[in-house]
């Protein structure tokens, strides 16, 4: 037998200060909690756990997915406005297969969730970009990218973003804007795909109030994640929408098929969510990363030259900074090697050739010393590459 | 709260005969090995079997199929020339999103795995059918049907078959044909996508070789999955194909982003398979299964009306039974409900229009004796609707 890759996506380097992954720290993986779910769920349902699932979901879960959004986020969810999914890449995938044809028109944020792209270009999607600021995604640009979309008889399809949280930036869509983009999708009849992965994931206050709770139904599709409140490799999130497009989605071939994607995975985390231990784990989380948002901040604040700027981002998993005028990315990646430092450089999460001079730091990953020492050499490579 | 619906796709009707379902039988579903297994992995793997999976699959799982199809296929299958999935119908799915483009022709078999079909269609493919007789595939109509495609100027893109036990019909593609079969994709160029999914359950010595163990590299894309072997629920399976193939595959937008597919069931499922009780469980499988498709055929020899005939299958779940001339599988259905007994009418599981004088039953999901009754109660429902 030849000798097997790892098991796992991710493969640190040893010495390296990794900021580059967007994946939990394995420390703070419910390895636990998934001990007693497994055992409760297999008590509880005995062989229900490994029949074919329904094809909108496993039921045990969504029913506490709904009851939480009601307690919340105040919003009620019908129980067939929801539907199981085998995490937020799952449902991009199947939101096109169902609702895209090749050549329809996605826009999507610059910078945005790279992955996901490759996802709507897997589809043969007509990708355009528009920018993020401060607030979130711009709204002006992306009214002139509407209009010119309908001079060139190519109206927006679908909108992937990202409005808490944002991955790259961390940045919070501003709620006017929120409530904006909502009347802009309405208005101008294209779908929302709103990628809400870190909202479990908040360290100051409450995360803002999402797409889909502003929207009428059929406007936001939402999907939610267990992806970074619990583990990704479960393969497990749900999607929030109306009940024609839920049913569109628990019709589609293939889960008239299979059944509920994850579904064994999807009964034990049933059993991990109403066993309490869900939310004493989502508070653990937020300690932890809370600590690790504010060591990063604080170490760049002192190890980074001149000229970078930052902001600190409320929740989530990163910090998005930006480097000294005239100072690529690229080449900074290129010195950090020597410094045992990586990072994602901001060109390769933008479609429209932004973000050369940022870059983006996960601090998922590091405890709070080596958050310092990774700031240390990160501020070291700049220096370098300037 | 509102009641919740139930949690598995199969729901019975209490008293009915329900030859209906394609599914296992609960009681036959391996809930002590699992909760052995799910123990043993969360040992083993730790934090790595909540992570982000290689976009691969589980390694150790796909080492172990590895080694089994080279011991009981005799086929040596490279490390990086498999791929894991979330079953056949996530293969199916991923297949048509890497592999096709709307409007590109599947040519399928009538009668054939009618649910695997709304996968097809739901990525716009061009369906064409090539009926099947009592050794497979008709391989001369599939001829006359390619050279009528090339005159049209749409060559096929793809043969999907169950060429192993097949569904409905429970026939294996005969030796000759399987050679056959894989000379014509070479030369006309169109790839099979082989749904293997009923190859460990074979009740009369030993499954015929795969078209995949037949063909050169690239032809033939086999999908295997852990749905009838073990839990369907898993959502569980794999890919044989070439490297290339299975590059494209774990290079996806999907993988990319997500890993791989069930990553925590299939790091569960690789502790299971190496501790033995992936073989004891298909052993037992296999006798309670022998014993039913023999309950049943026994059962149908002396039930069915003078007319009706069927052939006893060598292994997978199905038997499917011709009804004298002239009588209506859909009528007999309607006539069956007074008696308490389900099947899937055969015009339902063809694209054209062949099928209505046959009906297909599952063996899988009822006792012996159960199996008696309902075949008692069919008869009686074709003898009142004829």
């Amino acid at each position: 037998m030849p000798r097997l890759p790892p098991p796992t996506q991710m493969v640190l380097r040893d010495g390296y200060s990794e900021f580059h992954y967007g994946q939990p720290d394995p420390d703070l993986l419910p390895v636990e909690e998934m001990r007693r779910a497994a055992g409760t769920a297999l008590d509880t349902f005995g062989p229900d756990l490994l029949a074919y699932g329904a094809p909108e979901g496993a039921w045990p879960l969504l029913a506490w997915i709904q009851e939480r959004v009601r307690d919340r986020e105040g919003v009620a969810v019908a129980l067939h406005e929801c539907i199981g999914t085998a995490g937020n890449s799952d449902a991009i995938d199947q939101f096109c297969t169902l609702f895209t044809r090749p050549g329809d028109v996605a826009i999507v944020e610059s910078p945005t969730y790279h992955l996901g792209l490759r996802i709507l270009r897997d589809h043969h999607l007509d990708l355009r970009a528009v920018p993020v600021d401060a607030d979130g995604l711009r709204l002006d640009v992306l009214d002139a990218t509407l209009a010119r979309l309908n001079r060139e008889g190519k109206p927006a399809r679908v909108l992937y973003t990202i409005p808490t949280f944002h991955n790259p930036t961390g940045v919070n869509l501003a709620m006017g804007r929120r409530h904006e983009l909502v009347d802009m999708a309405v208005r101008h009849g294209f779908l929302i795909l709103e990628d809400d992965v870190y909202r479990e994931l908040v360290y100051d206050g409450a995360s803002p109030a999402s797409l889909f709770s502003l929207a009428p139904r059929g406007t936001v599709l939402r999907m939610g994640s267990f992806a970074k409140s619990l583990a990704p490799g479960l393969r497990l999130g749900w999607l929030d929408c109306s009940a024609d497009q839920a049913r569109r989605f628990a019709d589609g071939g293939l889960r008239d098929s299979g059944g509920a994607p994850s579904f064994t995975a999807a009964m034990m985390v049933a059993a991990l969510c109403r066993s309490g231990d869900f939310d004493a784990h989502v508070s653990r989380l937020r300690a932890a990363y809370r600590e690790r948002r504010d060591a990063l901040a604080t170490a760049l604040a002192r190890h980074l030259p001149d000229g970078c700027t930052f902001s600190t981002p409320g929740g989530g998993y990163f910090i998005w900074v930006t480097l000294p005028a005239g100072l690529d990315a690229e080449a900074v990646l290129r010195a950090a090697d020597a410094h045992r430092v990586a990072f994602v450089p901001g060109g390769r999460v933008c479609l429209d050739g932004r973000g050369r001079d940022c870059l983006r730091l996960a601090f998922s990953l590091m405890k709070p010393a080596q958050l310092e020492e990774g700031a240390r050499r990160l501020g070291a490579a700049i220096a370098a590459a300037a």
